[in-house]
């Protein structure tokens, strides 16, 4: 099979459209590009679609290691020239390996039941790097994922991919409503706990009891007077300085490890 | 005294010349824009050179009265119309309002001797919005600022701006050299605690002597060995998942609020 070269081709045309998140949400797929992301797809099993390889551009062993290994699970590899594969890219450098890849979102009932430490609820959320950021940090501190709200950005955005470096393949994530995660938790038992500036309780050896959910507000808004009123605890980052407000990611980061590492546990 | 109605206009481009690092490097100045980032270089008494308006775009009336306050100290005040001011902009929807302020870099002997907590050191990090973020949290964790060792990136860098939700103006900033900085944390008895992920010592309830210099490593390789060994401490950060470490500006945001909350203390 000889190389793509023309960035017009219907197959690379339909790739590029995956930029959209209305063509993701339509076709329930995403592109990712990199060794990184794609290795961590095909190591965790992600439901690899289509591989996008420059092989002009594929210089390392490894690389070529994990396309042969998708190539062995039936996965259909299409050859790019570096141009059509610069089109596809979203980077300076493109690495020349790329995958379209079914997104694999829950509902709240197929959340595994008996979670490690719970999993991160996020309403309104809007950056995608907060989000994927998020993920990340869900993976290395234990927690099962992450559930998103109301108008939460898209998870398989190129940014929040990017940033959730391969936690888009290790951790779950969740679409729902609010008032079905409330009737969720209760029916499970989880301890719900609300990120708020305003509590009066300081996050340092709050009284968390996993599983639990951590619920975090968007990055203008916070949480709502209704949210805080259903939580079970509310909890603040004391803020020495004139801020009045840390890095959304930043903020659920120290809560996760609080859990994490809590004596309560 | 009319608009500037000319994106080409001398002044306008000097100004727009600012995006390049080299720029503002060569004159000691930075562009920021936004009524927060202005109205927080009022407030903290920041060296504004120039401040630039775009009157159809600005509607509130805090705004008006930030430049009020700028005219009254007799900061220059450059009215241009809404293209010209968007030709200046790195958003979508300007606000209509920017400032040029002089940089404030310190050298190491000019930072406080009896800082609260400390400094974070920072080697080498690559990525302006981490740098900007580590500076917010800074701010919100009580560390009197950032020393900025290596190819660390420029944070006056629009990104990093950004990211430091006016820290940039409440924190100290300096820059130094590898030699340098030890010399002075000797001299000045301050406690060095290195960030590596391989350390044994796991960073919760470590024994952090504050003031003390949080040495933070690049994204892609964290502290070297001879830094690691020069430390009085280093700490990790477990994890628990696939992935190997966590974002930068999150790390440093954990430890931070541990140093900041510790019993230690």
């Amino acid at each position: 099979m000889s190389a793509i070269t023309n960035a017009s081709n219907p197959a690379i045309k339909a790739i590029r459209r995956l930029r959209q998140r209305r063509e993701r949400e339509r076709s329930g797929t995403f592109f990712v590009e990199g060794i990184r992301l794609v290795a961590e797809a095909a190591r965790t099993g992600a439901s690899v679609e289509q591989c996008v390889v420059a092989p002009e551009l594929l210089a390392s062993a490894f690389a070529r290691g994990v396309v042969r290994e998708l190539r062995e699970r039936s996965v259909p590899v299409l050859e790019v020239s570096r141009e059509v594969f610069g089109s596809l890219s979203g980077r300076e450098n493109p690495q020349g390996i790329g995958a379209v890849v079914r997104q694999d979102l829950d509902g709240l009932a197929e959340l595994p039941v008996s979670p490690t430490l719970g999993f991160v609820a996020l309403d309104g959320v809007a950056d995608p790097g907060n989000l994927g950021t998020i993920l990340r940090t869900c993976d290395g501190a234990g927690f099962d994922g992450v559930i998103l709200l109301g108008e939460t950005t898209d998870p398989y955005d190129l940014t929040a991919l990017r940033a959730s470096m391969g936690a888009v393949f290790t951790r779950r994530i969740a679409r729902a409503g609010w008032p079905e995660l409330l009737e969720w938790r209760a029916a499970r038992g989880y301890q719900l706990v609300g990120a708020a500036s305003g509590a009066r309780t300081s996050y340092r050896g709050a009284a968390y009891v996993p599983p639990l959910v951590l619920l975090v507000g968007s990055e203008r808004a916070g949480l709502s007077a209704e949210q805080k009123a259903v939580c079970d605890l509310t909890v603040s980052i004391p803020m020495a300085g004139a801020a009045d407000s840390l890095n959304l990611a930043v903020a659920a980061g120290i809560l996760m490890y609080e859990i994490a590492t809590s004596d309560e546990r």
